[in-house]
């Protein structure tokens, strides 16, 4: 098993090197592809950086397994040993329409037990990270642990689905008792609004392993809640419908939806 | 009338007092009441800041008349004259639960017609503003026009109202024809994301005057539209159902909705 301080080191320089490679191509024209639907885009960047992080992974740590957004990873059926979890570009909406608003994410499991997680918020330049057991972190530095609000006592942030497809009607009523709905367009970042205590619970209809992984070892190390809609834990083989929610919020939102 | 060039020269000081004022106040514990329901907040800050600003414009602009949320200032009927709208922390719930996304905003309007209009986006440390005719600067320096996308090609705001309300699910329906939703809880904010070019459309199904002046004036530079739900011109003087939309955008919300 490698060393978790050695492997923390990693991976901040290859984020930190990401960036750049991002900010470097800015002023380029971005190739952009239709995948699952005309709102799910990936760019060539998204597919570069996952490429240059995969290869860096594959040479470092020969014999770990990497689940990727952009399919440069394995095909896992199990998640057995260590297996890095990699969103190149999370919000690739945000970065395609607005060149802001996205983020970098990298989780690293073993057996199946979140052990780090990083989410890079790259316009703000904001490194949220956490090593199981060793609380969390913004740029170094220690983050507080929120409030265990309820529902009621704070924001919700959804995603789009959760607003405009008639079978999440339900959930739009719990909207309703939360004093009001945000909405960010990237996982990563409304990871991090849960992190800061500015939203409560993030529910969102379908997110893939690479989108739930490195917010959960972050979410985890307070406390916080990360279950598919029917309760059961997260299935990080497959794609989930998930709540992230502080302990209180969590258990509302269960009696109100079942 | 006042000379616009000296005017303006006093909000930027006035606004960057105020910026200051808020910062300064961070540490201390907030008086918070409700309003018109739960989620309908005023604190102690919203109206020193109000109070402060009121009081600057009528000595030195004893003649104009002040439209403000917090009842600083004028019973108006009309909107002869020199009207000046203020809204002292526009996004109250962020600026509550969040300590950021909230937004100073000042409007000044000369019987009816916007002439000057600035949204401080506190946390970002960043004044957009314009004076008509001048074009949209941010933090002095011009931003670039928006291109006129459709519905289709870009993100819409909204506010949570428009989610959670049986009464709005057609407006649900045009978010699905969208790329997606965002909402960001602050009226000034989501103007500032038209002015960027980050979302098409906001939607929002409660504005108050103050919410909608200071914004009408930077977004009419860009020849955005900004209309009631029902195509009409908004109501200064009222609360309105409110769409700020590029042109071709507008349109599109218009066709569909009736």
């Amino acid at each position: 098993m490698a060393d978790i301080q050695e492997r923390d080191k990693l991976i901040k320089e290859w984020i930190a090197e990401t960036a750049e490679k991002i900010e470097a191509a800015k002023s380029e024209r971005l190739n952009i592809e239709e995948k699952s639907a005309r709102n799910d885009l990936v760019t060539n960047m998204d597919k570069q950086i996952e490429k240059a992080l995969t290869d860096k992974i594959r040479t470092q740590f020969p014999n770990d397994r990497i689940c990727g957004e952009e399919g440069f990873g394995d095909e896992l059926e199990d998640l057995d040993g260590t297996v890095w979890f990699i969103d190149p570009i999370d919000g690739t909406l945000n970065f395609v329409l607005q060149q802001e608003n996205f983020a970098v994410m990298i989780g690293v499991y073993e057996n199946g037990i979140g052990q780090q997680g990083y989410i890079y918020d790259v316009t703000q330049k904001r490194l949220y990270h956490a090593v199981k057991g060793q609380g969390v972190y913004c740029n170094e530095e220690p983050v507080e642990k929120p409030e265990n609000k309820s529902l009621t006592e704070g924001l919700l942030a959804t995603n789009s689905q959760l607003m405009t497809k008639d079978q999440f009607s339900e959930y739009r009523k719990l909207a309703d008792q939360s004093m009001g709905v945000r909405m960010l367009g990237s996982a990563g970042l409304e990871v991090i609004e849960l992190a800061k205590g500015n939203v409560i619970g993030y529910i969102a209809s379908k997110l893939s392993p690479w989108d739930i992984a490195p917010g959960k070892v972050i979410l985890e190390e307070f406390g916080f809640k990360i279950r598919q809609f029917d309760g059961t834990e997260v299935n990080l083989l497959n794609r989930n419908k998930t709540i992230f929610a502080t302990p209180r919020a969590y258990d509302e939102i269960m009696t109100n939806i079942s």
